[in-house]
């Protein structure tokens, strides 16, 4: 009898005070699948110390920096097998290539990196790499939105024409110096993109993902609102798509009463859906010239996919670490595959590296559009 | 002690099976102020007659041009004070003008002309008549905008920011032949307009309204989805306004599961407001780091204003007949202060030429804009 | 060609001030059916003469008690053809009588009467009259809640288990001297009930209507919750049916944050049905095993009687009035196929002296019950 | 540096296909405060086995009743230091005993047990064990919950007059063989309620835990819809409070539509407070005379308590299972501080046997006061 033993997890970033190493974590530990043995928990060393023993992690696998970490754990016989990258964005690319070229696998948070350039080296690094790279899009792992783009892929709504997408935030619609609010405000550490790269990209990815469509061209309208902001805190932009779709994203965070307003709806020529951040567990399907079906969570009209992507009945709330789960679970899934020698998971939900080039050249889209006064530009160019 | 008595109302369009001028009729009802007494229902003299029984008005007070009635009932005695244009749109400029060079006021559905040769025209005849003008965009009839517009005003939401728009409807999803389709989609008498000028207008002019903000530039993607369809069924439009102000207007007649689904929301630096016309007593009130508020019509933090546009007590639901019904109202009592010799309410919240004017260019100028790929232009050039 | 005459319709009761009469005129002008030439609007002579004037109603006509209308109209070529009556409760029965008396229709404002006593006269004189008599239970008037009854009727939820009604508000939370308060707190002129006369009326009303079922039991708990009132403010009540199926009932006048917070919910052994009253244009409807359906005033899956309960196009909302309305306009097409010698619309919505009865029997048992420390009582004995 | 290590949990019930179990596992690994080492998964040998090697525990720890593995873990040096009972309610009260006989700490389901015998008799387990015992009333769980909790005990709400409670569920609506529905209808094994004891007992917490207030007496009427059924599917309770508050109790499972369908309205004579599961992350406040507030998980309004129960920022949603573990990580806050000599934490939020014998003596309440044909029985005799 085959008894279930967790992958052995390491993690950098998200020492004590963070907000999304938690979040990496919680979604580790749900399904039993991962249990974190080793850490690069902060630069700092008695704090990646600090934070390290608050988690269980033994003294000896407690790093303060990720090359060590990659080098030490790699030569271990019970070294990590997989590692969750939970830095500031400028970090994402070195320290996942650090891992990938150990052979080692990885779980970076999103966006894939700061630059088009470490984008360019991670993806030479997971190319030659035997490991498996995945982004923690986290939205794309909720029931309902898998439900969504299964029932555009067979057809429920027709030939898409609109995909109208929205993510807006309120925590920075006055000056902050908060943690979070610090590095993600300075392009050195978050990149050239601020709202677009923090939860711009979120949106877009999951429009695409729903939609299985790539906007071709898009145009910005950027704005940094709060005075002495260096990047973004707003962006209007228009979208087309290869044979006519057309659409809008807005994303902000300065939209005072927002919370984590992500929005999206897609209207085809025989019918619409609609799904909001705020009542994650219900899909509107309004079928052209029927009455608007509540599709919930587990409840009539879901699929397989949408199902398994659940743990409890109908009515019991699951939420955004539930989601986040399902990504770290099919993440487990695909490792064990590549492990024993199975093939990987058909269709392997969680989001990795294209989506991650996809999301970086949305950014740099958005700005060279902005930069030209708004005017289209290639996604993809 | 002095008797109240109707003012007398003439009615242009609105024959047998016309949806607005219906609405026009119970919105003048509703307050016991007007008494339709004349009526040029439509071009048909059989159908115009026949719809005039319908309605109780006297057989030779029944025309089958706007022409004649306004020729008419301005040499009778007892004739019309005041006249309501319900036709389609090209016909709004030259029967406004008719009553207008007559001294009749005139309450004229939106929007002001087909054209803007139309509108200039319309313009000279107003300044030169003694009569008052009246463009119901009706949706500014709703206590809860009014109580939104004068929260802007008061400055409960700060600086402006942001001003997101949007109106969807499904009815032109696919191709139809409907009566008030066919005009609608017909450029000869819609105007150079589809979706922008049936409903985005309506949008255009609730923004406006509500933040007393005038884009000074839009950059607009317009498209006719349904294959055949000579004007546009959808819009996505960005604006600018001076001062910084970001906005977004979206208008569609195709997608699916909207039914006349107008939302406002207004971002300032200090609060943010939401109102969507399916629950049209809500208005949300979101103070920056506060709870939001749902302010109700007839509710705690109401205002006079939004309170006298109401008739009924909070809970028992007032409606869009309601809220067109304050426009009727309003305009019958500045009507009857001019007849009277004193000053006109101050302030009138009735729409008027100038809105109409607005309207127009905000059509031209998302038409400008379309041709010129999308690019930026002048609202108000 | 037939000309459009409306109905001479007087009304008794609703001077300046007041809250219903306002209504009912209201939803008799709606549709351009009656036309208010009469009035005892109050029994202050001053006051009902002002009252008058303000509504255009001829000094001659302005009566300062309804015996005196009564007899006067009735002798009156061009007399009153209809009487609308809005006083407080313990009027409704004489008042009535005292048209019925004299064959003029009368649409009363609920509850039927003050007193049982008083009900077996009307009924009485109902019996001996050839006019028509008509109750206010406006809610009823809805189109959704037509619809709603139409499926119960057809068998879309099965055979009928449960039916829980409500109806909350808040505005007796604290003692009030309110005019509205005042009357209605006031056995003399409320009648015995409350909260249950003046809401749980309606509430059983309207199950009553859905269902088409009526409870043989009922078992109340009735309480005045706050100091020296002398009437009940809320009341939470068990209902048992024929056949097995269990209901509740809770109204109260003591619920902070509600306002008419109506609401029914109706669950058979196929499937359920609910309605709020704060949005009253959408019926759920929930087959068991399928997802939930939003259905909307106007469109898909509508029935005649719904749509022919409706003015404008879905997503324009309707409210309050528009329903009370409905009953207007079912009246005078009862009043006019009478005075015409055709048989009266089948089936006749608008509710009547039946629906009274059962409101006031309603009201007795819930009384009884509670005397009898909550014990069962048959609703009809 | 102290470095974290988490309690070792067992298992009784809770086998594959298992529901609750499942909960139960999830809720302990959320916060990483335990690691499940043995179990009584299954009374079947071979199901025992095969779960206990699914979870990872150990084959020597795999047991197939809980007699045995509390006698045998009781002994290891390494032995567990708490149990979670997930069996079927008839063994909820010997399994728990059996652990707290060997003063290993209890986590059990609800209810406490299937009979009161029982229950009296782990009243006196507990008292004479020196561990702990915990019962997962788990929607006292929820951050907006303890927030209501707070608020009335702060006084926001005044004095408590209406205290309005329901949970429905729509599974029992037919007949049913499921694993769930066969054991929850059988008296053998679940307990002399069905409804109210799977699903009325947690209303019943839900409100004694927000209100700090236990109803004196109750009038209950029980049905079994569905014919064959021993239990009741269905109860209309009335309740009746110290202090002259009164209120209902709503508990069903044939109301189609409804999933798990917990509300929770309280009313004083200064304010309110209206809670739904189906949107767990918002608490209604409805101040006497003030707009209705939202607040909102993790926002505004929020106080020490409610946020210590919350792990993400606002707008992520947290749901059921986020609820559950707060449970879990209460308990282990007060196991651990009964290791180590602390005081418990106070105030401990976590359920306990009080609120056990509570739900009890609810549901023998109810059994009692419907066999008395809905006669007012009293609470807690």
């Amino acid at each position: 009898m085959k008894r279930h033993v967790p992958l052995r997890l390491g993690m950098v970033g998200g020492g004590a005070g963070a907000l999304i190493g938690n979040v990496h974590r919680i979604a580790a530990r749900i399904d039993g699948e991962f249990q974190l043995v080793a850490g690069a928990l902060s630069s700092t060393p008695e704090k990646a110390q600090q934070s390290a023993a608050t988690l269980g992690i033994a003294e000896d696998r407690a790093y303060d920096n990720f090359e060590k970490m990659a080098e030490t754990e790699s030569a271990r016989e019970d070294g990590i097998e997989v590692v969750a990258i939970c830095t500031p964005n400028h970090l994402h690319g070195p320290a996942s290539k650090a891992f990938l070229d150990r052979g080692i696998h990885v779980i970076c948070d999103k966006p894939l990196t700061a630059t088009m350039a470490q984008a360019r080296e991670l993806t030479e690094a997971a190319k030659s790499s035997g490991a498996l790279f995945f982004l923690t899009h986290n939205y794309s792992g909720y029931p309902q939105i898998r439900l969504a783009r299964e029932m555009v892929a067979r057809g429920d709504l027709g030939k898409i024409r609109l995909v109208m997408v929205e993510y807006a935030q309120d925590w920075l619609t006055e000056p902050s110096d908060s943690k979070q609010a610090e590095w993600r405000s300075d392009p050195e550490r978050a990149g050239a993109g601020g709202a677009i790269g923090d939860i711009g990209t979120h949106a877009f990815q999951l429009a695409r993902f729903v939609t299985g469509m790539l906007p071709e061209k898009l145009a910005a309208d950027l704005t940094a609102f709060v005075p002495g902001r260096k990047l973004d805190d707003n962006a209007n932009v228009l979208m087309r798509y290869a044979g006519g779709a057309k659409g809008t994203l807005w994303c902000s965070q300065v939209a005072p009463g927002t919370e984590n307003g992500l929005k999206l709806r897609v209207y085809g020529d025989k019918g619409g859906l609609e799904w909001a951040h705020e009542a994650p567990e219900t899909l509107w399907f309004t079928p052209f010239g029927e009455a608007a079906r509540k599709l919930r969570r587990g409840g009539p009209g879901t699929t397989d996919s949408a199902a398994e992507s659940s743990r409890i009945p109908a009515g019991h709330p699951e939420g955004y670490l539930e989601g986040f789960a399902n990504l770290y679970r099919e993440a487990a899934a695909a490792i064990r595959a590549q492990q024993e020698g199975r093939p990987l998971p058909d269709p392997l939900l969680v989001p990795d590296l294209q989506d991650g080039l996809e999301g970086l050249h949305f950014i740099d889209a958005c700005i060279r559009s902005d930069e030209a006064d708004n005017g289209w530009v290639e996604v993809m160019p």
